[in-house]
């Protein structure tokens, strides 16, 4: 099987269970499921519940259930979107090519769409029936943390906007990303990684993995936006530059920027050292983040 | 000790772990904890998390470390009244005497501070470490069902919204106060229960307390936005009315609507029966919300 197909599989798997633990669009209210499904199944990537599948997998052998712990990262990555896109904060009208949440449903119900995947993902977690309760209380505290405000997806987001108009600066942008993307990614791999039973030494071997993935994955996104049209990002491209926004193009050009991307590629492959060939697929995952286009 | 005493002992024990479980606010970025702490300690009456302590009470003595798991109620309580005040939902600028998050501290960050608390909630919860692992997670499931779209917070909030502007109807009303706020103030009991190792039977008998309870709350605050002026209530009062929201006393009559948050108040004390004198504050608690003034 190539790699497409393996990860066209994948996006089938997440996709089923994400059908499966949303309530359907006639499910009353009807609205707010229609947004939820609106945003949920807008093309996303499913990055995040793949690197958690996978993470799984590489310290046990396909882990019962853990597709469902998978989609709890895409309910949180779906709510962050659809609140950062809102007026009062990116203002975006377009995500993935579709107009975005609040030019559909309006601001209310985008707002209450955000809010209810948030805690579909708390929800989803913990009903979990696959896995004993200790690793499932852990599972939850690790998502819980990467996305709250210390270090978190919302601190993050909060010292991004902060830092609008700010002079570029290495440690400030650093901080930012780690947070505001890389806290939601590290998460990902931690989560599969401890769903799966690791041990201390495995998690921080993959805990190490996803910081360097995290990072690398931010920077590409920093070049894209600077490269590529609004096409074929499906998004509004040239943003950051508009909004003055801390970027690694910004502060280190786009050489530079892509020398560092690939440093964090490597680094993410030495990370999975311990595991020798069964970490393939984060291998192969890590390359994906680097050397994607959109 | 008067009730008045015990209700103030109370309130000090809940705000002292509210104080030790957010951040501080010169903790980074400082803004977002500033704007939690604002709306978390506002005069909130601390109603939700002294029932959840005194439902565990009523199951076990003295449940250790309940607190904690009470205040995660207070926190998502006050990430909805945040996201409600907002200007794309109820648009309202005063709560509790004080302008509204939104007003202080800008929209962007009212948004994220109420992602903030909904996410501390969960984080809360999922790292107490005073109680076994398989109750904690009944804990959060029953936090997360009563706070989503389904009966719970989110689903009533879109159903009321929905229902602006449509002609009184009993039995709209009723399902959108169940879910809106009536599902949380159940959820605050349950958790208490839970947490404290009830038994089915124990269980069922605290749910119909905190439904009884939960509807009381709804018809009072109804009755209360029509009778009161705005600077009682501390916030707009009149507001339903001027919006067209379907309310008690809109389908009932102010008459009726005090009928029935007394019928609601006995139906409370009557679940309690098989708990006898170990729920005199529950009983108490109950008369407390149909008796209110603000």
């Amino acid at each position: 099987m190539s790699f497409r197909e393996y990860l066209a599989g994948q996006q089938q798997l997440i996709d089923r269970e994400l059908e499966r633990l949303v309530p359907g669009e006639n499910v009353p209210p009807a609205t707010i499921h229609r947004a939820m499904r609106y945003s949920l199944f807008a093309g996303g990537k499913r990055v995040r519940p793949i690197l958690c599948l996978e993470a799984g997998r590489t310290v046990a052998d396909s882990p019962h259930g853990i597709e469902t712990a998978a989609c709890s990262l895409e309910f949180v990555h779906t709510y962050s979107l659809i609140h950062d896109d809102l007026p009062a904060l990116d203002n975006d009208d377009f995500r993935r090519g579709k107009p975005t949440s609040h030019k559909v449903f309006g601001e209310a119900m985008a707002i209450l769409a955000g809010d209810a995947l948030l805690t579909l993902a708390f929800e989803t977690l913990s009903k979990m029936n696959s896995v004993a309760d200790d690793r499932k209380a852990r599972v939850i505290a690790d998502l819980a943390t990467a996305a709250g405000t210390v270090g978190g997806m919302i601190g993050g987001q909060v010292a991004d906007l902060e830092g609008e108009g700010k002079p570029p600066n290495a440690q400030l942008l650093e901080a930012i990303h780690r947070a505001k993307t890389g806290a939601l990614l590290r998460a990902s791999v931690r989560m599969g990684a401890i769903y799966g039973g690791a041990d201390d030494r495995q998690l921080d071997a993959i805990s190490r993995y996803g910081e360097h993935v995290g990072l690398a994955f931010q920077i590409v996104d920093d070049i894209l936006d600077v490269e590529q049209s609004s096409e074929s990002l499906g998004k509004t491209a040239g943003k950051d530059a508009q909004q003055h926004k801390i970027t690694f193009p910004a502060v280190y050009g786009l050489e530079e920027s892509r020398h560092m991307a690939e440093r964090e590629r490597l680094s993410a492959h030495e990370s999975l050292a311990i595991f020798g060939v069964r970490a393939g697929r984060l291998r192969e995952l890590a390359d994906l983040i680097v050397q994607r286009t959109s």
